[in-house]
């Protein structure tokens, strides 16, 4: 088996996705943005059953920022998301925290493992940028080689049990020109987080520097560009951390699961 | 106090959905087609904290059977879907279910509330008949004055624990030179069902005799209809009837929980 890291930008687009989940299942780490091209790349979270309810209520309730597309139940490690496969494994890095506070990276997870976790499969929005990109709208993160901006607002998420806490969004800067283009097409993609929640005046949301975003990498943006504020992933993570569960475990960022679903397969009507 | 019996049926129509809860409040019972119109009536689902995360599980796993408008968490019973209400009381009559058997249908949930009750309230297709009608497409059973006819087919729902069951659905006949509309249109209301799951060819599905439909009323077929199905809400009952909780209670049927939504609001994009 190759070093993923020597493998070009084509080849790594080129991947099947069970090629790649197989370089990871070998301890290889590497960001995935590019691997397995047109396949859907999705957030984890896992949680002891405990606070399952809790998680999939809050789901339920806030769905631009936390679009499930598959449960594992306790103590399950594959789904047909990702065929073959196993949860422990197949994800290049994790991040583990207990009551709330990260203890560890791992590449593996097999040390903490518990059958009473349960694992939730959350949309990205990887696959709304390729939409935009087909469309001749640029996406300045990826234009820019850095990782999207993302900040908490001060709009809370709807609670549901011991889950709270604020919305978080990522921001694409968007040519004035394209806001409208844009909005049209990642609506057509609610599983990974649709329609932007806000255009323009981040003052609103409580940002007041676009330059320094709370997660991610902050992005130039160029003159006429509209800031346009999408629901983020990471919201039901800030949420489950806020709980402070005994165990609770996320991907690494921008170390996503590389699922066998297509791309298109999220794109409605 | 009119006794609800004897407002005509435009009177009942008129009724806000506070007004009409207040009726079913003081124990009166009636179907409740036609009361409120324009707003959103819903399927009633109530179960015990331990079996709410797989009945919201199933929910997420079968959307089109089984969408979540809301769900009142353990021992709550009011929601701002029908502000000011009471669960336990504002519905015109219920079923009530132990160990999967029917032992009561009373009009006020009392003498059996436990502060460890779950509710979900589910979407219900009254909502997208009115968009039928109002594009000119006729309901036979509205037509017939008879309940819409169910089936459970040889379709198996998305297992989630302890749920599992058949998928029930009803059927509507449509016109061949409407069907396509009637898809259309119904499409846009996801949370109320959506679009058909089967057009035609009723064998498939393992319905022998659309004259003997398992729930609800046969309806006359007119000449050149095809018969539509569409998911129904009655598949998540049966699901929680197999798994034999302790207690379950769901609505009478025909008499549902009218919330303080308009119907237009579930009509998408």
């Amino acid at each position: 088996m190759n070093n993923l890291k020597d493998l070009n930008l084509d080849q790594r687009a080129a991947l099947s996705p069970k090629e790649a989940r197989e370089y990871f299942r070998k301890g290889q780490v590497l960001p995935t943005a590019g691997i397995s091209a047109g396949y859907a790349q999705a957030n984890l979270m896992i949680v002891p059953q405990e606070l399952a309810f809790d998680v999939l209520l809050f789901a339920q309730r806030n769905p631009k920022s936390c679009p499930v597309l598959g449960v594992l139940e306790a103590g399950e490690v594959s789904s047909e998301l990702f065929a073959g496969g196993d949860i422990r494994t197949d994800v290049p890095q994790y991040m583990v925290y207990e009551n709330g506070v990260k203890v560890a990276e791992p590449t593996d997870l097999s040390e903490y493992w518990r059958d009473d976790l349960v694992t939730f499969i959350i949309g990205c929005s990887f696959t709304f940028e390729s939409a935009l990109i087909d469309s001749g709208i640029s996406v300045a993160h990826i234009e820019q080689g850095v990782n999207v901006p993302m900040y908490k607002t001060t709009l809370r998420s709807k609670t549901a049990g011991k889950m709270s806490g604020p919305m978080v969004v990522s921001m694409r800067p968007i040519p004035a020109s394209q806001v409208a283009d844009a909005v049209r097409i990642t609506s057509r993609y609610p599983a990974v987080h649709g329609a932007p929640v806000h255009i323009g005046n981040p003052e609103e949301l409580g940002i007041t520097d676009l330059s320094k975003p709370d997660f991610g990498d902050a992005v130039d943006i160029q003159e006429g560009a509209v800031p346009v504020f999408w629901a983020c992933g990471v919201t039901p993570q800030a949420a489950v951390m806020e709980s402070k569960p005994t165990l609770a475990i996320g991907h690494a960022p921008g170390h996503m699961l590389i699922t066998d679903i297509k791309d298109s397969q999220y794109q409605v009507p």
